[in-house]
């Protein structure tokens, strides 16, 4: 085990997962019992960090309650950010103040949790340090509940929205089944690019739920035809028909499904489009064509990232675990790597964690590969469900105060 | 304790709740253990019983498990419907078969949970009842998230709403302060005409959390411009501003805050209007009219009605308890009565049933009253929250299996 040089400092970035605090633990307290004086959290990212916004986590995490409380905590305690650092050839400024904010926090450790874009600001700040002969390390923690980060078997964060997704989708299907009338019920769920997330929607197939009848990922291109089509068969059969679809679908000219809405478009500051509309386009397709059926879209919205009421034990020891195996790395002389998880065997379920060399990691979006979908691309195989079942494992109860369940409160110096 | 002159049958009527299975289990059970040899099921209601659908519960509830499991099952497990029953002079017809079908059945007792139509109908089949001479008799069993019966303090399936609506506040709160960037997450929550489901969202504000910062119920004119004002002053203090926002809400002179949207509008066999899009109305609004601001709407949708894996431990005794009594009251010689809800003390939370005259509650609308909603008509008094904090406490585990909430299975003979 190296000497501590030392102070730690650790940031989350991008959206939320109902796990990503439980990270932040993973990293506070696997620093401070191998020795670290102290271990600062930058507010809100390493945007916040520009601005030398930063806490020191022991005045905020002060026994073993918090801990308890600071994991079951959704969103981001020490707040977000979606900032992209620019090449270090077109702005050597930026990279020097962070820097220099590092060195007058005798910061030695440097932390990010966060997916691709972080594990790119991780690159990018490790490429530096080697090019000026910085002796900080830095250290990618991987999180997002969409799951398309190369190399590791999964991301922390994604197991807990997986088992958010089969639980409500078990009862929504209950709740379509309530009227003797012909329905479709469309399940709107996040993942842009790929289809982690919807696919998820496939565990509901078990012995006391029949599961969606359709589900669609952004991998496949999308035929608004074909899937009234699909529809209509269906109906022929059942009068409630559940269709799971990610917010992502395209044309096979590559339009959004929902772009063919009339709605706005937002741009985040990675260029990403906001999408929104996709159920709710098909589900007024419905209304206009097909007569005497309900439809109902529902969109899952951020309650995929922060449901910390039902949560995996699975993924949120896992999302300690990488913590913990970032700073153990960075301690031992790690820089420039991401933590990842390797899956040793499916059942019993195995997984370790191992470290990853983040240049081959950043900016690669994972999807799901086309064998673990149907042929008619309309469902995924039993493969997929194989591969999410032991990730959703297991529960985290809340602690409950006064009927509701508790978090580790931190607003007043957020919230301004 | 009143001889036992035949079979019993029930029914489910309207929207479900997380708990109106637990009334089921509260029938069925009570039923059988007073000495009922059968006890029946309607499907889909009275509108199923008219065409004969019908099952012998015993054949589905086979043991303690299952009756456990049905507690946990959320929506009506035996099938709603919306069904209206006529004016009894102007169709008599109707009535003679549901009483023929009745007799045939050898039932004496019958029972329906239900909400204000399902009154509607008790009060009817009741009536003419009396009118003919038959010895069947007639109770309803209070049932809906709306919370909108008169004459009981509370209707089981408000109490879970009520706790689902406060624990995802909390964590949807939690969410939109991720990013340091301006934001409005509108909340938009169930209940057509009266606003019990978006008061809830006050249960938020607690010791670790801050709460929504404005809440807007149906029972006030909503003034579209007087909210974008208040937003605006609440960005000058805060960054995240959340609100609650009922369905609902309609402008001083009548129209509904949705209806301002192009959208489409359905009516159900009530001529209810299906509402949607409240939230996503000014979200649209802001949008357009505030630069920089980030704005999300969160429509809860039907998890508010079927969310079992979340459900108030005293909500779901309520609901077994008030499906006891109407057993209980029947078997004793009450007809055309309605179980209530009598609240003794709020600490400690003493609460009893009753008998209530259903031709006193049929179609009455309870609303929040004016003086549990603040002057300013955007939150709602401390009164209100003292009203719905018992009903939320403690938690019925789900059963969890394989990493899910568990349910009873029951829908090859439903979905077809």
């Amino acid at each position: 085990m190296g000497e501590i040089r030392g102070n730690v400092i650790v940031g989350q970035s991008g959206g939320p997962t109902a796990v990503i605090n439980s990270s932040l633990v993973g990293v506070y307290k696997t620093a401070r019992d191998r020795g670290a004086k102290k271990v600062y959290g930058m507010l809100h990212g390493i945007q916040g960090l520009l601005e030398e916004r930063y806490v020191d986590l022991s005045d905020h995490i002060k026994n073993d309650l918090d801990i308890e409380l600071l994991k079951r905590t959704p969103s981001s305690y020490l707040g977000s950010c979606r900032f992209k650092l620019p090449e270090i050839s077109d702005n050597r400024e930026i990279y020097d103040k962070i820097f220099a904010i590092l060195d007058k926090l005798e910061v030695k450790y440097f932390f990010y949790i966060g997916g691709n874009d972080s594990m790119d600001t991780i690159k990018k700040l490790s490429d530096y340090s080697l090019l000026n002969g910085s002796d900080i390390r830095f250290m990618g923690v991987p999180k997002t509940i969409d799951n398309d980060l190369a190399a590791t078997d999964h991301t922390p964060g994604y197991g807990s929205a997986a088992k958010y997704i089969g639980s409500i989708t078990k009862e929504v299907i209950r709740d379509g089944l309530v009227y003797d009338q012909l329905g479709v019920t469309l399940l709107e769920i996040m993942g842009r690019n790929a289809g982690w997330l919807t696919g998820a929607a496939a565990l509901a197939k078990c012995e006391d739920c029949e599961g969606p009848d359709m589900i669609f990922l952004p991998e496949i291109p999308f035929d608004v035809e074909e899937f009234m089509h699909k529809v209509a068969e269906l109906h022929k059969k059942k009068k409630s028909v559940v269709v799971a679809i990610s917010e992502g679908v395209k044309t096979k000219d590559g339009k959004y499904v929902c772009e063919l809405t009339d709605g706005i478009d937002f741009v985040d500051a990675f260029g990403h489009k906001q999408l929104t509309g996709t159920a709710r386009y098909l589900a007024e397709k419905i209304n206009r064509e097909v007569p005497g059926c309900k439809t109902r879209a529902i969109e899952f919205n951020s309650l995929q990232r922060c449901a910390s009421h039902i949560v995996s034990r699975v993924d949120i020891t896992e999302a300690f675990q990488v913590g913990g195996a970032a700073v153990k790395a960075a301690f031992e002389g790690e820089t420039g790597k991401m933590i990842i998880l390797k899956r040793v065997s499916d059942d019993p379920y195995i997984c370790v964690t191992d470290i990853y060399d983040v240049h081959k990691v950043a900016n690669v979006e994972k999807k799901v590969p086309r064998e673990w979908i149907n042929e008619t691309g309309d469902f995924v195989t039993p493969e997929f469900v194989n591969y999410i079942r032991p990730l959703i494992q297991a529960e985290l109860t809340p602690i409950m105060v006064d009927g509701l369940p508790r978090h580790l409160y931190y607003t007043e110096k957020l919230n301004k």
